[in-house]
C-alpha cells in the first residue's frame, strides 16, 4: 500500500481524485487537506461521501505531510502549489501537482502568461510533464510531476502525431474548444450560477487563455518546430467534458490514410488515447466518466484542411484521472490500474 | 402615459419586470434603481438590454422618486420594502411591493414566520393583497399593493374554489411544490451554482417555508376556515416555472364533475387562470413565458383523494407579470394589457 | 468465474448492466443479446463501448443461452421476460429478471395493473422478490429472481421500517415521486425528445402507475397490513435519479427519535440503505452513480405528519446495480462486490 | 389587416411563427395547415396554445389557400415548398418560404448540395433572398421570398462587412458554429432524445453541411469574390440559439478600429443587427427570445487573425422572426413591428 496525501481536497478536482482513489486498492489516503473545511468531514462538503466511507478533513503542515506520505497530490490553484511542492519534496514525498506551476520548461513563458514570478526554478528543472502517451519513461522516476492542463491534454494528443509526421502546416492552426462548467472549479461566482449558465453558451478568455502557451511549448518539445496557434475556449452548459474542434492546413500530398496511420502508430498501444475510423467523430458521452481521450478527424478537400475533434473528461483525463495514471506509472503499477475505461454514457 | 419607477431593478424579478414593461405602451419608466449598480446601465448587468433600448441605473432617494412617479414597483427583499414603501407613498406614489412585507393581514403571522418585528402596521392595514382573481375590486384603488408570492399564487388558485365550495376536507392538505432556480434570486451562492444544481433535485425549507403561512392566511380569508397544511418546496434544475402537486381528501359525495364545475365558475372569466379538462394535467411548458396559471386535476377513487396540479411561471404570474396585472387594474386598463398569453413552449 | 448472458443489452438498463459488469472481476459475459442490433457491436450502439473492450451483439436462442450460462440477466420489457425466463431456466440457468413479470406473489394484481394474463404461474411461485435489505436469505438460492422496480425500491425502503414498527398510520400515505428520463427507456418518442423534456416538468400516469400495486403488495408482505396509497410520478429534466417525497400521518406518541431508531435498526448493517440524521434530506447528487438508497426525514408537528425523502439512481439501485447485488448474493459473494459506493456528485 | 396562412404549422418553426404572429396586430391568421394534425387544434399539439386563443388545424388545398390569403408562410421541409409555392403564387398569394428551396440564385448549387433536381427554375428566378440588412429594397416587392437559413444569417451578418471592405482574406475562413436542438425540428429521432442530447456535445454534418453553400453564394453576391470556407456545426444541449465562432486572416494593415468602423457603418441603422465594443463578445442569453443578431470580435496579434462571435435565436432571427421582418417590409410596415427586441435572458 502506498501512503498518499491529498491537498486541496474540497475543490472539484480534489473531490474527483478522492472518488477515484476510493476504488484504488493500492492506495491508503492518510490525509485530505482543506484550508476552508479542516475539522469537518468530506461528507459535510460533498454529500456523496456522507454515506460511504467518509474522510476527515485536516489542515496540517506540509513538512509533516511530506514526511508521512510516499506521495502527495496537490489540487491547489497555481501560485499555491509553487509554495507547497518544495516543502513536501524536501520532507521526502514525491509530488503530483495538478496546477500550472511546474508545467513549463521555460519559466519565462509561465511568468508571461500567468503574470507571476517563478520562485522555484530549481525545483522546476526537476519537474516532469506528465503526459503519459509521450513521456512515460521520464514519468517513472519523477519526484515532481506536473500534471497537464485539461485543454492541453485534449489538444496535444490530437495535434502531436500530425505535427511530428509533418502532415499539417505548423502555421494557422485553430483550436476551438468547449468545456463543461466544472473546469472553472467550485466557486461562488455569479458567472457560474445555474441561471446564468444553463441554456447559455459563450466564448471566454478569447485570444489570451493560458493553456495556449502550454500547448505551444509542449508541441514545440514534441515536434521541434515553434508553433503559434489560436485557441478559443467556450463554456458549455454541461458539468463535465471537453470537446476541441481543431482546424489545420494539410501538408502537400497528405490524405486521410496518412493521418490515420500516424494516429494509429502513436496510440495503438496506449490504453487511454483512441483514434476513431476516418470520418467518425467523438462526442462528450463517449468520454465523460472515463479516463479516455477519443480523437476523430475528417478531411475537407474543398479547403485543403483537416478537421480534428478530440474529447476528454476534464476532471478525469484532464485532471484527476491522468494524475492517477501518472501515479501508477511512478509506482510501477499498470498505468490503467483502477481507472475507468468505459464512459458513463448516461 | 404613466410614470413608473422600479426599485431593485437588477434582481431577477426587477429584470423581468423591466423586460415586460418594455412592451407596455402606457408606461414611461422614469428610473430604475439599483443599489449595487447605480451609475451603470442595465445592459452592463444584463446583456439582453445592451443592444435594445438600454436603461440607466440610478441610486436616487425614495422621497424624490415617490414624487416624480405615479407608480413605484418595489423588487426588494423583505425587510427593505417595509422601509421604502411608506416614504414613497408619503411622497405621493402608489406602490406595488413584490416582497412579503405587506402580504399579511395579521402581522403577528408575518413576525413569527419572517422573524422580524413589523414596524409599519398602519401602512399594512391599508395594503391590498394583489391576487386579481379574488380581490379585483379592492385592487382598483389600492395605494399599497402587496403582490403575492409565487408558490402562494400557484397554490391558492388551485385550492380556493374547492375549499370555498367545501369539496375537499380542510385538514390533511399536502402541497408538494417544485420551483425553478430563478426563484432563489440572483445570488453568488454555491448552492445555486451550475455544477451543484444541474442534474440535481432536492427538497428545501421542508416544514417551515414562509409561503406556508401566506397560503394558510389567504385560504382562511377566502374560505372562512382555518387551514393547516403541509407545504414542501423542491428545487428543479430549470430556470423558470413552478409546478405544485396538491393532495386533498374529497368531501363526501364529491365527484370530478363537481370539482370541474367549481373551477369553471371561479375562473371562466379570468384571463390568466385556466382549468384543463378532467384528467388532463399541466406542464411547465404550458406556462413558462406567460402570465398564465394552469390547473388540472384527477380523482383517485381508491384513496378518496383529488390530485391537483397547478403551474405558473414564477417570474411572471408568480411575480413581475402579476404585478403588471395589478398595475393595469389600478390604472383602469384591461388587466391583460401587454402581458404574454401564449407560453414559449421552447 | 461465472458465465453470464445479458438479454436486452441495448436498452438503457442493459447498457448500464454491461458497464457495471465490466468492472466485476468474477463475471465472464459470454453473450449480449439484442434483437435490433444483432450482428453489430455494443460500441456501434453506445459510443462509450467503442473504445474500451467492445462486446459483440448476438440474437441467439434462449435454450442454448440458458445452457451455456450460469446466470442470465433479462433486461426485456414486461411481457417478453415471461416468455424468455422459463426457457432459460429449463435449460439450466438461473435468471435475474428486471421486468415486472415475476414481481407479484398474487398474479391477479399483475393481471389487473399490467392488463395481461399471467401465463407462467408455476414459475412465478418460484420467483423471489429481490430486495436484499429484506429478502437476503430467500435470494441466496433463487432460481428466478424478480428484480424490483425503481420507484418501488425507493419507496419501500423508506416506508417499511415505519410501517413494520407501527410508527405511521397505514392510511393516507402519499408518495410524490420524481424520476429522471432514463426511467422511460431508450425510445424514439416525441415525449422524451430533448426539446420537449428539457426545462420542462410534469406529472404522468397519475393515479394509475403500475408501481403503485407493487409497492402496496410488498408493504403488505412486510408489514402484515393492507396498504392503499397514492403514488404520483413526475418526469424530471435529468437523465438519472429518483427522489420520492413521502407524506404519512404519525401514529400517536411517535417522535423523531422513534423514527430514527427504527431506520437505524433496519439499515445499520445494510451496505446500500442509509439514513441521514433527523432533518437532513438527501438529494439526487448523493446517489446518482452509486448503488445507494439514501433516506432522510423531518417531522411537521403542526400537521402531525412525517415527511420522508428517499433517493436512488434509477438505473443502479433501481435496476442494474440491484440486479448485480442480487447476483452477488446468489453466488455467495459479498453483496457489495464491484458496486459503486460513492456517487458521482458531478 | 393582412390575411395570412401558415402551412406546416406544427413543426417548431411553425409553432414559433404562430406564437409571434399572435402578438402582431396587423395579421389575421385565416388558416394553420398541418398534414399530420388536421382536424385537431394547435393546443392539442402544443400545450401552450390550449389555454390562450386556440387555433384550428386544417389540411386544405393550396389553390384555395392561395386565393383566400394575401400572404402564405411555408414552414415545410425543402422539397415540399418547391411544390407548394408555385400553386400558392398562381392563386394570387405572396409567399414567404422558410425552406432552402428558393434560396439559391444558381440552382446548380442547390442541386449539388441538396441532391435534388430543381423543378421550378422560373419561379426561382423571381425569388428574393430575404436578408433585410442587405436586400431591403428587393424584399419590398417580392412575390416569392426565400427566408435565409439560421446558420447562414448568423454567419453572413458577421462576415459580409469585413469581406466587402477587404479587411480579411477571402481564403481560409473557418466557421465553428454551435446550435440548439430545436434547429433539428420536431422529430421522433433517437439522436435528439433527452438522454442522448442532455450533457452531451458533438459536431455533425462536418465538411458537408448544406448551409456552407448558401453562405458561400451569398457572400459571393455581396462581396464579388468567390469564397470557399469551412463550416462545422455542433449540437448544443440547449433548446434555442446559435453561436458561431469565426476565424479569418486579417488583410495587411487592418486593425480593430477599421473592423469596428466597417461593422458600425453596416449596421448602425439596422434594428436587429448589433455590434459590440471591440473585445466584448455575445452569448446566447443576449439573443434568445429576440430577433437580434449580436456580433463581437477580437484581434489576435500573435496569429494575425480576427475572432468573430455572432449569435442569433435560430427560431427567431434564424427563421420565424426574420420571416415576419420580411413580411413587415413586404407590407410597408416598420420592419421591427411586433418583433421582440429584448431577449429573455432567463
Amino acid at each position: 500500500m502506498v501512503n498518499v496525501g491529498v491537498i486541496g481536497a474540497t475543490g472539484y478536482v480534489g473531490e474527483e481524485l478522492l472518488r477515484l482513489l476510493h476504488a484504488h486498492n493500492q492506495v491508503n489516503v492518510t490525509c485530505a487537506v482543506s484550508k476552508n473545511f479542516a475539522g469537518k468531514n468530506m461528507g459535510d462538503v460533498y454529500s456523496n461521501f456522507a454515506v460511504a466511507d467518509d474522510i476527515p478533513l485536516s489542515s496540517g503542515d506540509y513538512a509533516s505531510i511530506g514526511k508521512a506520505n510516499d506521495f502527495v497530490f496537490l489540487c491547489l490553484p497555481h501560485g499555491q502549489s509553487i509554495q507547497a511542492a518544495p516543502k513536501l519534496m524536501d520532507a521526502g514525498a514525491r509530488v503530483i501537482d495538478l496546477s500550472g506551476d511546474f508545467r513549463y520548461e521555460d519559466t519565462a513563458i509561465y511568468e508571461e502568461w500567468y503574470g507571476m514570478t517563478h520562485t522555484e526554478k530549481e525545483k522546476n528543472d526537476e519537474a516532469v510533464y506528465g503526459l503519459p502517451e509521450y513521456f512515460f519513461e521520464a514519468i517513472k522516476n519523477a519526484r515532481l510531476l506536473a500534471n497537464p492542463g485539461c485543454y492541453t491534454t485534449t489538444s496535444i494528443l490530437a495535434l502531436a502525431p500530425l505535427l511530428q509526421n509533418r502532415l499539417i502546416e505548423k502555421n494557422g492552426i485553430v483550436i476551438d474548444a468547449k468545456s463543461g462548467v466544472s473546469g472553472a472549479g467550485r466557486k461562488e461566482q455569479l458567472a457560474f450560477s445555474y441561471c446564468e449558465t444553463a441554456d447559455n453558451f459563450k466564448a471566454y478568455s478569447v485570444i489570451k487563455h493560458r493553456h495556449t502557451s502550454e500547448i505551444e511549448e509542449q508541441l514545440f518539445r514534441l515536434c521541434g518546430n515553434e508553433i503559434t496557434l489560436l485557441f478559443t475556449p467556450h463554456l458549455l452548459p454541461v458539468k463535465r467534458g471537453i470537446l476541441a474542434t481543431i482546424y489545420a492546413q494539410l501538408a502537400p500530398g497528405v490524405d486521410a490514410e496518412k493521418i490515420a496511420t500516424a494516429y494509429k502508430k502513436a496510440y495503438e498501444k496506449k490504453p487511454f488515447a483512441h483514434i476513431l475510423p476516418t470520418g467518425a467523430l467523438p462526442e462528450l458521452k463517449q468520454v465523460v466518466g472515463s479516463n479516455n481521450c477519443v480523437i476523430g478527424f475528417d478531411i475537407s478537400e474543398r479547403t485543403g484542411r483537416v478537421v480534428i475533434v478530440s474529447c476528454t473528461d476534464n476532471l478525469i483525463k484532464g485532471a484527476a484521472g491522468q494524475a492517477i495514471q501518472n501515479f501508477n506509472i511512478m509506482n510501477g503499477f499498470d498505468e490503467a490500474h483502477a481507472l475507468p475505461r468505459v464512459a458513463w454514457y448516461l
